[in-house]
């Protein structure tokens, strides 16, 4: 093992897109556990669009990465040496250790996981908190009900491919949102959604009338932008839509609100945000539940998986905007 | 009495802003009632802002009024003629008449009135649909609770400054938004808010900072536009808004939509429209209680009463979206 800790640090604060140079790459010592401590080797860093929120610094769910600081990650690697009583060497974990090689913890918010049950890169897919943030959102925040007409956009994207799955599981029908054919293919073939449109193709909001003529329960929205205003055109009587996300908004300088929205009252609708942190305490019973589905072959985990080192992860977060991934975007550590 | 009824009938779908030339006055026999029916003299036609969307044939949660109509209407009037078994002439009653000084029911949607208690008026302002809307949106859709800081915008408006009394009543904290000093004077003297922001006086988000430094529980939106996105910058964690309106925008041809709105996920805040109708079967128990606050004094209805005839309808419609009234816009017809 390299006594070398290579680290992406935040470098300056983006404006749109961010760039390579946002970031740079520094070099410190592996970290050495103190009482209570252990040091993670780290294998998989997770990418998620939420970290282009976490680059800016207005107000937000929580602080922005400070400039100069190791960029903020959910990622899985293997307990090297520890100090701590609850995690030994040879553990798998999760935790939010940041784009670098290696990470000291102090155990707060880490996971062990079970790569007997599935690979580690599903733990940051399905069995993770992309799979927990489906969940939660879909079932608690949106109340999804067998029978419901659910729409789901970024069907192909991480936490929408597994939204969906789990209102199927759970008796809805289920109509994806995505770009280009290839993703629409596996979104009702590998994912099992009802149906999928292209919105890449032309009038999403025709099709929509065309795949859900009774309208739309319930809108699972991961893109924002004109989806959203498409959808929201579409909705049920007292249907919920539930904000996951807005990717197509987050490298904007200026924000596309919903021009839509009185279609809440045409409707008596709602519309509400939701943040995974807190349902902490119902991770554990989730994630079993999960696990279930996963183990029966009823939940499916696609993870879209980088080989590189952590210099790659600039690029690597670039293709969630773009469109180039399917599933969850993972950055594999060479070496690890 | 004349035997000559004169109508408004609308004759144009306006664009923007309605102008006088959007209806025509005209005029026919009044009506005899066959069984079944009765005739009112109308009294006092309300003026609403939902009167704009009624004019417009995009879709909505009632179909537009067709040309050629009498422009739809919410009013007060006396029976003049009966064959119906539940009214006879002389009574007080509201229903959706019509701009018109005569009216053909056959008592759906009809409700006496009891002009021992308050003045007819009143049956438009705090005590009919306006009070009720208030109510609902406040107590229902929005859960207002004793505690909570609640925002209304609109605070010097029929449903706002009502919404805002209720507040009070139930115990909440309640600032108002309003335009210009006067109003402001009105929402805290008369209406007893505990603070009113004056949008005109400049920086709006800077004042909500102000009088509500713990953030904005419940923010009960009549206007939309730039007030709303300042408001959803303020919210407390787990808010409320009710969208009960959208004054700002009704005459725009491009609706802005709030831009801030992801601020419903940064604060896991809900957005939730509301319609009145929806309430219908709950009227008279939330009448019974506004009638005890009214009766007590805890809740004042103020009216802005224009004197004129059914052809003055157009201009006291146009005094909602330039700000001249204060309470509610109500037509009283000469010689009624």
């Amino acid at each position: 093992m390299s006594s070398i800790n290579r680290q992406v640090r935040l470098a300056a604060r983006p404006s749109g897109l961010p760039r390579a140079t946002d970031w740079e790459v520094t070099s410190e010592e592996v970290p050495v556990p103190g009482s209570g401590e252990f040091t993670v080797a780290i294998s998989h860093v997770s990418a998620d669009p939420a970290m282009r929120g976490w680059m800016s610094d207005r107000p937000s769910y929580i602080p922005p990465v400070e400039i100069g600081a190791v960029m903020r990650a959910g990622a899985i690697g293997v307990v090297t040496a520890s100090e701590h009583p609850g995690f030994a060497a040879g553990d798998h974990v999760y935790g939010m250790f940041g784009v670098q090689e290696h990470a000291l913890s102090d155990g707060r918010g880490v996971m062990k996981i079970d790569t007997s049950m599935a690979a580690p890169p599903t733990y940051l897919g399905a069995l993770g908190m992309t799979g927990l943030t489906a969940y939660f959102a879909l079932l608690d925040t949106g109340k999804a009900k067998a029978g419901d007409t659910v729409v789901v956009s970024g069907a192909a994207g991480a936490v929408g491919s597994v939204a969906g799955q789990i209102a199927k599981i759970k008796g809805c029908r289920v109509i994806g949102i995505a770009g280009g054919p290839e993703k629409c293919r596996v979104v009702v073939e590998e994912f099992g959604f009802d149906a999928c449109i292209d919105y890449r193709a032309g009038n999403v909001r025709r099709a929509l009338r065309e795949h859900a003529p009774g309208g739309v329960d319930l809108y699972f929205d991961n893109v924002g932008g004109e989806i959203l205003d498409d959808v929201l055109t579409c909705l049920a009587r007292g249907a919920r839509v539930v904000i996951c996300g807005a990717i197509s908004q987050y490298n904007e300088t200026t924000v596309r609100g919903p021009a839509n929205y009185m279609m809440l009252l045409v409707m008596r609708a709602s519309m509400t945000g939701m943040l995974i942190f807190d349902y902490a305490d119902q991770y554990p019973q989730a994630l079993a539940e999960m696990a279930g589905w996963y183990a029966d072959g009823r939940l499916v985990s696609r993870e879209q998986i980088v080989h590189g080192t952590v210099a790659d992860f600039p690029g690597v977060l670039l293709m969630l905007f773009d469109g180039a991934n399917t599933g969850k975007l993972v950055l594999a550590l060479d070496g690890a």
